[in-house]
């Protein structure tokens, strides 16, 4: 990888927040404005809603409100997200990041609302950077070393080729220099054995074109890995078929589940669990603190010409809060300038979209 | 489906065991069948192993000894298992079901020994039932309903066709038949939404055939399951492509590890913590135990003519003898019977292989 051009943090940070998004909207999402701006003194809101919702969020400071008078509710189809709802939160917020005046323009969009909707929007509005065929959504679930993995894609795509996989690396590889400061973050590929011979034809060959943009300089590839490396923390980095991560990512949420469920099953079996559990509540709760889920929360969409983030439709404020944080810290550390300057890299030095590519030796 | 055909258990069920599989070999296998047969007075067992191995065998009850002078190693390519290793304990071990003698023949077979192995040699030495393309394997994982959800396919196939799945369907409820008792098992597809438009063009046309094959009476099709609905319990079986499986079930043991990690970290930071940590032991070891993997330890071979169990590579005693009585309750209660009469019964009336298929309504 070559030095990244001047990439200085920005002094201050605007994001643009659909108020409305999510299963509880503004009730969540207000709450969770007012902690952020109190935690970032160098952050700017432009808060999106209807008029009644936004009337709560009178007083608070470095903001604005800018009326939309529709919600795209969590059900509604993709169609009605982008054809019929022209003057939704959802699509008014989007649309901040591209406002031409660069003292009034956005430099993230926060939403708690339906995946599909926000995807198919931000695509309309903001359109993909030369090279990358699809966006992609990047998650970041806790690891054993005390880090947090960034897996992509984590739904968006289903049945990718090779050369997706490929920009998921690339991509992928500026979210984590953006995050954590790492300028040369390491690569896996999700597969089911480490030896190159194994998985799909797909897989092969994305493992071919991961190694030729290793030995170009443009990503730091470890090679293959499995599903267990995504909690061991064993690269920085996982891509993966949109299929194959979100079902990695929901069977992890539905093991958690079970297993909060049984430890509580247990302590408050008896009356003597029920004082063991007070004994060893301050211990547990700090556990439940290591692996709460919201403090993960806020997927990127990555490969579109400005930055969203996803918080989940279910956030509390405290989740929806670390989505905004997280908006902030990429945006601050020039997210979409790293995405833009690698992809410009390696991209046009290896195959993209469906092309024909050469193999790699 | 119409009645099974008499499918009363077996009065004995007889077992052979590729002693020296594994990562411990005969010092793990030969405590498992000794207390296997504590607890099992109508099982036999047949030790295949090295001479050596099998002389420390001796003593035990109901137990037949067969050396076989060579061993597959963990790390031997599939072809060497196949073709250089003809007098392995592993190859021995799966040709005693073939015995023409129904007084010497085992009613299965189970191996820790190298997957890719098992899997190429059961498939050579047994062959698969008419109608089934590859065999497919099943594991069992605990559930929040304090059952075990049937999962199939866990890695033997990459790629999967619609038709796999259906098969997949069919030899998965047969298997929580035998094992459970349960005659109209449900069954649910693998899928990133409930929704029957979500997944890949497979996925989708996947759903066609499991509900032509539902109103058919032949299976218990409950719908698309998301990853979360494995561990909820959501359905009694899920199907799924072998890469998306594996992936699934590697990233849980991924996942588990890291919270039992952080657990440990927790309770043995000061001496506070040890003392709470003492104080809950009891309540933590219930715990441990519910989650114990070496309790649902013993994957299924299925869709060959013989009925094949894998146990984990690296099983402890408690966990190859799990494996055994998982072998034992399936070929007592007659899985490779209720695996033919299913596929006879399903696949005749549906597409099977890479036919083209009517189009379900």
């Amino acid at each position: 990888m070559s030095p990244h051009p001047a990439l200085e943090p920005l002094p201050l940070v605007r994001i643009a927040v659909d108020c409305m998004g999510g299963d509880h909207g503004p009730s969540v999402t207000l709450p969770a404005c007012r902690a952020f701006l109190e935690r970032h003194p160098a952050a700017e809101l432009v808060l999106v809603g209807t008029a009644d919702a936004l009337a709560a969020a009178s007083g608070l400071p470095r903001t604005r409100c800018v009326v939309a008078s529709e919600v795209v509710a969590m059900d509604d189809p993709v169609e009605v997200a982008l054809r019929k709802k022209r003057d939704s939160s959802m699509r008014v917020a989007i649309g901040q990041i591209k406002l031409a005046d660069p003292a009034m323009a956005a430099h993230a969009c926060v939403s708690a609302g339906n995946t599909g909707a926000l995807m198919a929007v931000s695509r309309y509005l903001l359109k993909t950077f030369d090279g990358i065929d699809r966006p992609a959504i990047a998650a970041l679930l806790p690891n054993a070393r005390g880090r947090f993995t960034k897996v992509l894609d984590l739904g968006a795509n289903v049945d990718c080729s090779a050369e997706h996989l490929l920009q998921f690396a690339v991509m992928g590889s500026a979210l984590v220099s953006a995050l954590d400061g790492l300028e040369e973050p390491t690569v896996g590929l999700l597969n089911i054995g480490e030896e190159t011979i194994k998985g799909s034809e797909t897989i092969k060959r994305a493992g071919e074109l991961l190694r030729a943009a290793h030995a170009g300089g443009h990503i730091n590839f470890h090679g293959n890995v499995e599903g267990n490396d995504i909690f061991k923390g064993t690269t920085d980095l996982v891509v993966c078929d949109g299929f194959v991560g979100n079902v990695a990512l929901k069977t992890s949420e539905g093991l958690a589940g079970m297993l909060s469920q049984m430890i509580k099953e247990e302590f408050t079996r008896s009356a003597w669990t029920k004082l063991a559990a007070l004994v060893a509540m301050p211990v547990l709760n700090r556990f439940k603190a290591r692996v709460d889920h919201r403090r993960y929360s806020g997927g990127a969409l990555l490969g579109l010409r400005g930055l969203v983030f996803k918080a989940h439709g279910s956030s509390d404020a405290l989740a929806f809060e670390t989505a905004l944080a997280r908006a902030y810290d990429a945006a601050r550390n020039r997210l979409l300038d790293r995405v833009h300057h690698r992809i410009a890299e390696t991209l046009q030095a290896m195959p993209s979209g469906d092309t024909a590519a050469p193999q790699a030796a």
